[in-house]
């Protein structure tokens, strides 16, 4: 792209945007963009990247479903640490033959997507990419300094709990990956493919639970509950025992996997990208946490395990039998 | 790269990081980074990216160079806007084949050079690329609200004034494409190479002069002169006029231009990635923009032009012929 070009497509981009927020000093088209901060708060900074056949396949993920997801996958990391968005930039390098239209459904996707998250664009930059069309979010929040969760946080004793049902996602891009029909799909498939394409940040639940200081570390579910378990697992030193029976199932990861012939526990477990939350909560911590998820009510919660002194990583499967928990996602 | 591998590099990039300052609450190995905000100031925010094949080449440049450029150049981005930088991300898409020796190579260089301009590496993220190495950064900065300087702050009758001496990357960029043997080059030359592969962001005159409130307008010069000319002339609705004689060139310029019959000037004008700060000056900030360069005895400075009433943009050659700006450059 060159500058003269870069520049048009930017003007474009400027002309989508709209009024922004007071809080927004300079905006897009300057060097940088210049932030009020919000007083009393620490800044939560994070950046994450989508890429052309590592993270999706442009034969089957529309532009503007990547735009949106770009968006999700970025205030998700946010929604982990307990903090609001605030302003996010996207630096993007688009591949030869990409055109006006593509650009147009990329970014409007992007730009109306982070505005309705209260987190607009406000700056980034377009480059050209010899290879694959490459989507870098940087994603920016606040949050007053008690009210910040970590992955560190859990000790042994801590329950785990996570938002939402699991796999959803892993059981829709395995119907797009088997070429399936979207016409052939009933509602929990249709379902589960939108939860691939067009994940939601589990903003207000992170934020509420963590302005309430109800969860000693949480962690977003970007590579499976394995994985995020895993995680907090890892940071906090303990290990960790997640019951089988109790992992919520996303209805599309059922039908799907009787469907493809997969197992649907796995999908939950390994398959990546439900955004989900997963929480671990302190003994003292239940009834602040319960609080907190009333004013949720439409994000169901399930304990799924316990984080144990013992330092392995572990799956119970009803019965009694237990195997070492599986890895993660991988792109 | 998968989660597990992924991990290990990023466990691997975190060992080589070394303690954090005060106001990183929370580095890298979490969802995402929190920061301490500077009392007092606005914050300010940029994000860039270098692309393999189209930003550099790895033939011709060692994976240190790219890593301390990325961190120039994001950084530069903080120095045009007054600002001093506090934190950086790093996004990565990794080739096929890339290997820990090269890994080691490009964050190392990018954590140290980060750590020396006081911009810690707090977060970022590790994925596999199916083409280019692409390396993103982001980079976060403090600046006190009436020391930002945006582009469109110039007036007509405001004096352009650029540091350093401009066409040296380009020179250096048009060496290493020629093929040119490194052992031939002389001083100049071999430093028009540094020039190209490690530029330095001008940081501390930016915040100086921010800081005293001495310059209407400022742009780093990514693109050339005559593209940051255009820039604030864009922003600022005015024209702009360049004498031509005026135009401080690297020495390398010149002797690399007579060597491959190039036009210095025309890699002044046009040449990409000086990366030095082209200020505009009202008829009222001169002695404090003296006053604020007078702390930065090593930084050369030129007047190089005007803001004018007149809407175009043009290029004065001494003997009073004139032609219009040419454009910048294109990567």
């Amino acid at each position: 792209v060159s500058p003269l070009r870069e520049r048009e497509l930017i003007e474009r981009l400027r002309a989508r945007l709209g009024p922004q927020p007071p809080h927004v000093i300079v905006g897009t088209g300057d060097d940088a963009a210049v932030l009020e901060p919000e007083r009393g708060c620490v800044e939560v900074v994070s950046t994450d990247s989508l890429i052309e056949d590592v993270h999706f396949r442009r034969a089957w993920t529309p532009l503007d479903a990547v735009g949106t997801k770009a968006v999700a996958t970025s205030l998700s990391d946010l929604a982990a640490m307990g903090a609001r968005p605030r302003a996010t930039l996207l630096s993007l390098a688009l591949p030869d033959g990409f055109s006006i239209t593509d650009f147009d459904a990329l970014v409007g996707s992007f730009i109306d997507a982070a505005r309705q998250a209260r987190a607009p664009l406000v700056g980034g930059n377009v480059s050209r990419s010899p290879g694959p069309l490459v989507v870098d979010t940087t994603a920016i929040g606040a949050v007053r300094r008690r009210g910040v969760m970590t992955r560190g946080g859990g000790r042994p004793g801590c329950a785990l709990y996570v938002t939402g049902r699991l796999g959803g996602a892993a059981a829709g891009l395995s119907l797009l990956t088997a070429g399936v029909d979207r016409g052939s799909l009933d509602a929990d498939e249709l379902d589960s493919v939108r939860r691939y394409e067009r994940p939601e940040a589990r903003l207000r639940t992170g934020w509420l639970v963590g302005r309430a200081r109800a969860a000693a570390a949480c962690v977003d579910l970007s590579d499976g509950l394995a994985d995020g378990a895993r995680q907090i697992a890892a940071a906090s030193g303990t290990g960790v025992q997640i019951e089988a029976a109790d992992v919520p199932l996303h209805p599309g990861a059922r039908t799907v996997s009787s469907r493809l012939g997969l197992d649907p526990l796995r999908m939950a477990l390994s398959g990546g990208e439900d955004y989900e939350l997963l929480f671990a909560i302190g003994p003292r911590q239940h009834s602040r946490f319960r609080s907190a998820l009333r004013r949720c009510p439409d994000v169901s919660v399930a304990r799924v395990g316990v984080l144990t002194e013992e330092p392995a990583l572990v799956l119970c499967h009803p019965g009694g039998a237990t195997e070492p928990l599986p890895e993660g996602f991988g792109h």
